[in-house]
């Protein structure tokens, strides 16, 4: 997530300066071809044009209002993480206590029961965010260079550091070891957090009701879970991506033919007072071409790059950061010594990840 | 559904070339009749034609985000079941025990008895699943051509095996005769759930309170199921479906009466310096007028094969990858023998059923 | 709802021929009063006439919008009365028992106080179809003839026999007068249930916890027949509906001026060559501004007829094959004999109702 | 709420006469100058008048889709109130007894106790249809003549009389002075019924777990109070309403600009023909331009009067008559005598308010 | 929020007179070149602009309608916080008493307990609120001296006296000292709140299953709280700002190029009958393209400052004032002299903070 005002300029003219000068090229290959070939007849009407133009603007309008919307609930889904993960760290610290034990134990064996359950809360966490930075067959944002530049200036934490590694931190190694071997890794750390609330329920350091209670947080994590695994695993649909993509190139492909033979006009009505220039004016239609095509191109590759959420682009929600700051709220409310407590990840070029 | 970047140009050309050929067959005839028989009076004014282009896109592009939602709807439901389901493996873990029996039972009993929720589980997946591929009498997809190549290149999982086959591996034979006696199976798959933690808490193995609770998830996923036979069985309304297929055909029609003239005109001002090609510019209409019918055609032919997201085809809703994935990670956290558990359905031409 | 593909054209044509003749008329008497009284002065801008086309485009747009959103809603709450329905059923059946009586009683006694309230639920959701299919000031579809022919090939259960027959079937006969006594008798039989299994619970019968779970059940049925009442209530708010009338209205009186002079002079223009035919040119505009207003028309139709989804049209909300459907599922899970349960209603033309 | 068909072309016709009127007069007077005075500069090109009219379209669009998800979330929310009054009607129905009371008290005395809580919650009802028809700062659709005349017309139920007068049929006198004390009165009546609630449950008139189902159904109450109170005290933001309203206006100012020389333009090229239409053709421009404006203005308007749904204007939500039908819903459960129950509001020239 | 009708005409001009002197200036440099120094070639086909001044209007009505939406969900999480707040003082009134104390307190005692817990409420509100209004990196709306010059006028409290300050009335001092020492005060509170009420069930002055009950109001807080940091910080996708913003101005500076060539044709053919004013009429151009370029930078405007709700302009969400509401709401309910009760924060130039 860019964390600035906006964009600057360069920014924008360097991310799209491929296309810009494909734009450039092409629209500079038909007015060579129009005016030193002297094929004018490479001339299209300019109103159909139009009416694909706005039939486009349309289908891309459409495409980066789902964008919106996939990004959109893609935090408000990390939102809820943050909030259940709350209601988790207050429900442990007040549920669990030797109110209803038969046999009561010491208060650093319930304080310890406490640290185990937010310590695997957070490896949960962590093993869902790494999940979520896997890549998929339809994340190819990485395949365009100027995505890649933007990409190789900035550091996601999950490509830095491994996941068993971090595990390390937040399970015993039994429990790493067992974690690891399932291919839903944060699945089993829920199936563990179950299976450790109804030990404790079992032995009464946790009431029966309050066990009940527990285990729909437990439900509602899974809940976020698989929504956030949803947007995940299912790409905005392909065949309308593919049409906007298409049909903004037809339009593209289209544009110079209808906008050449104006400018042409207008150059040749003005060849009397302007002989030189009028001669020249046509060529204004190159950067024209170029920039109507530029916007049209933009707003679709915004479409496009916005499409996946946690694709690890400057534009992801930024799931290590939510996901680190609840670590670092949970274990201060742990009153644990702010020296062992982990820092935030740093933005890097006003991207936080 | 497509796990690639996007359908290629090929598979576009090849899935859209009947209409093709019927779009530029239509334009050349009446260029024909233009040219070569000379009758100019096919000409309508270009301005309420292209007002009627602006309309249709309105309407299609409203089709197209109904469609989207709808699919988007499915993708939930199907992602809601996954959470339910995975609350149902950890709460039948954790919440059949002998902590309130008066009689106490042998853990494999109890092992048992989980087993058993969480295979009849698997089995009202399986049944859901069945019921949404079945046909509907507004799914006319497979009677096009060109949708049918699709088809045959993907194999849909519930058009290999049968029902009942896969019922086997999940059901006892009684249990399994009176569902498929039943014609709603999945509703009849979860009154047996019902009915067996019932007898699990009549005999003590779940807590009277948990017991409420889990009525309380089957109620869940009663409501997921309603949903998601809801969404089957009630199509895109028939009467918007209609209006937009009629208003895109009109337009269609009027579309070449509308160009050709000035592609003429534009032809006859360049017979001066290109006597040939200005003789032939009109032409040029043809393809044009292809391209332009087609955009829209195509447009709303997404929108139609995007309604039914259970219908069949490469861009449904992976129904069956979705419910072989939860019966994967339910049999792993059993415990289960990974030979046998049932592997993942594989991908047909990057397609995910 | 009708169950096909698609309305066919003959349905479409014949279902707006009405409109279609006025608009061929009107456009023909300004054609006349133009061409043979000469009155070239009936003459507007074409221009903005598009714009507000193009405004009228949008209204219609949204207005569509919202009559799917209505319908969709509808289906919805429908969709959620079914999952409701089964979970009563199966809640009665696994919550009504012994297991708490002071004095059991005989399997017998549970299982008619089991099948009294599933006929109740049963009576409850009949009234609630009939109560939808009552008719509002607003409802005025069946006073427009060609809505009127699509209504008698196609029979309403609601209208074919009275409520009070119907409800013979599941009620007692104090019961029913009681019912009948009251204005809204849906919400007079919820009133009932819930006494019952209060008093169910008074013996012991019914669970004290479970009790307030079946209370809930009743509050989201509550929920959904209020829904469905307040849809049923509450128009599409009749300014906006009013506006887009008069709107199209303006839109289609004006658009004959901007067009026949606008085929006038592409008349004109081809007199030389084909004399006969560049003379009657000009009537050429009748059938297309027909088909220009009559394509705006049925859109603004199209919305009109969709804003009421229980109004008794062809493009209804399929209350009476849902209602019907959930009474066989439940009663089919009483284990009732297949010769008493009633079968569907039949699809007549293709419209289930 | 209008509940006829649609508001009549007279209606329309009166509402709108002002702004008809002055646009009439407005595009009058330029002509004047264009023609009369031969002010022939007062002419700007069409076409990017066209291009703010198509942007106008779209933020009006924009802002009657925003009204209309107002009008629909606060009728949303009155039908939630109905529901949930249902379901306390119920709930106090079947859980005020002697089940669970160490001192069982008689029928009587619970059957009062019921009264008391019903009439309570209409008087609950009471004071939030009053707190929902006060004047916010914000609202002032009764300024405008035309507005004032459909005022005029009707009666609001709240503006008849007073709030103070209908809580004495709900309340008793120290009740009543307690409540009409706050400044948030419905606020105050939940607290009451908490209150009561609680004391039923003390003495043991309401067991101890339904006393929580019956807090969480004044939580909900709570939940739909707050809803409304929101709609009412937050307005559809100034500065969209501002910037549309400013918009609008630029585009009606502009117009005439644009299309009077169109007019003379046509008016010109006719001479020949028809001498005198043609001298005076230029006239047509001024209805045709009120046309325009009015298009544009009363969609504009139709957006203003509907933002705020409880103005009190003959677009409302119907609170008032929602409210009653629950009174006597209620009243009627209670099996009180029809003669002491209210009858419903009467409707006023076809407005439920 | 400003609470008045609208947006005065001097207000706007005020607002956007910086723009609006550019545009001028812009346009006015255009023409001088074009018109004085007869650079005629500064000309552009007007069409293909219009077809950018197109897609633009579609881009910022996206934005807008974003805007808005993020202002309305921003609005209904406050509006939560006002029920749920509510709730709690309900349910801390009547849920926290001697009914289940094995050792009862005097009523005194239990009445400071609840005074406890509703003053600590008001200090999470009065957190909650300083947090929402700090300075994000992307909030830069008071960069702006327009901006500047209504924040000036306007005084945000949490600008006016310190959080510490404030919470010095709510909190005990240790308190305090302890929430002023957490980087999220106010989620540190909450724990507080939970820790407290744990604290009274296990003396008894809560019952057990009351405590779960207001355990998950305090889940709900931590919702709400939740969803307003969310909002606060995740701003609108830089991305899409940025492309909004640089489309509009691409357009604008196009804007002058395709439309005073128009104006010199115009005041061409004018010359004959007005020398003068032909000669001069193509400086109308110059307010000419202010106005269009104005509406699309304000529309554009629009959008960008109401991106952030909680920024501290005076279209901002008046949080400041629902909590001194609910302040005052529930220290009334308290039964608090009215005297001790702080008052509301005043309306300023009609803008609510």
């Amino acid at each position: 997530m860019l964390t600035k005002k906006r964009y600057s300029v360069k920014d924008m003219v360097l991310w799209t300066r491929k296309e810009t000068f494909f734009y450039l090229f092409y629209a500079g290959v038909i007015t060579v071809l129009y005016k030193v070939f002297g094929f004018t007849f490479l001339n299209v009407p300019w109103t159909p044009v139009a009416l694909i133009g706005t039939a486009v603007a349309f289908m891309i309008g459409f495409q980066n209002n789902s964008a919106y919307g996939r990004i959109w609930e893609a935090r408000k889904i990390w939102g809820a993480i943050v909030n259940t993960s709350r209601t988790w760290g207050m429900k442990v610290q007040d549920m669990v206590s030797n109110a209803h034990a038969p046999n009561p134990v010491s208060e650093s064996v319930i304080k310890e029961e406490k640290r185990i359950l937010v310590y695997r809360h957070v490896a949960w966490m962590t093993a869902l965010r790494y999940a979520m930075r896997t890549r998929k067959s339809w994340e190819t944002q990485h395949t365009s260079q100027t995505n890649r530049e933007w990409r190789d200036m900035i550091h996601i934490p999950e490509e830095v550091s491994s996941l068993d590694d971090n595990l390390k931190l937040y399970l015993s190694d039994e429990e790493r070891h067992y974690v690891m071997s399932k291919p839903n890794k944060q699945t089993a750390l829920l199936y563990l957090q179950s299976a450790h609330i109804r030990k404790l329920k079992d032995v009464g350091l946790i009431w029966e009701f309050a066990f009940l209670e527990l285990e729909n947080v437990l439900e509602e994590l899974f809940t976020h879970q698989g929504k956030s695994e949803r947007i995940k695993n299912f790409p905005y649909p392909r065949q309308y991506a593919s049409l906007s993509l298409y049909l903004t190139r037809v339009f593209a492909l289209l544009l110079p033919f209808g906008l050449i033979p104006e400018f042409a006009d207008i150059g040749q009505s003005m060849t009397d007072s302007f002989f030189l220039i009028g001669k020249y004016f046509i060529w204004v239609a190159v950067p024209f071409c170029a920039v109507v095509s530029w916007a049209f191109h933009t707003m679709e590759r915004m479409a496009r790059v916005g499409e996946n959420p946690f694709e690890g682009t400057s534009n992801d929600v930024p799931i290590s950061t939510i996901s680190r700051g609840i670590e670092i709220d949970m274990r201060q409310m742990l009153d644990e010594d702010e020296s062992i407590i982990p820092s935030q990840f740093p933005e890097e070029k006003h991207v936080q990840m």
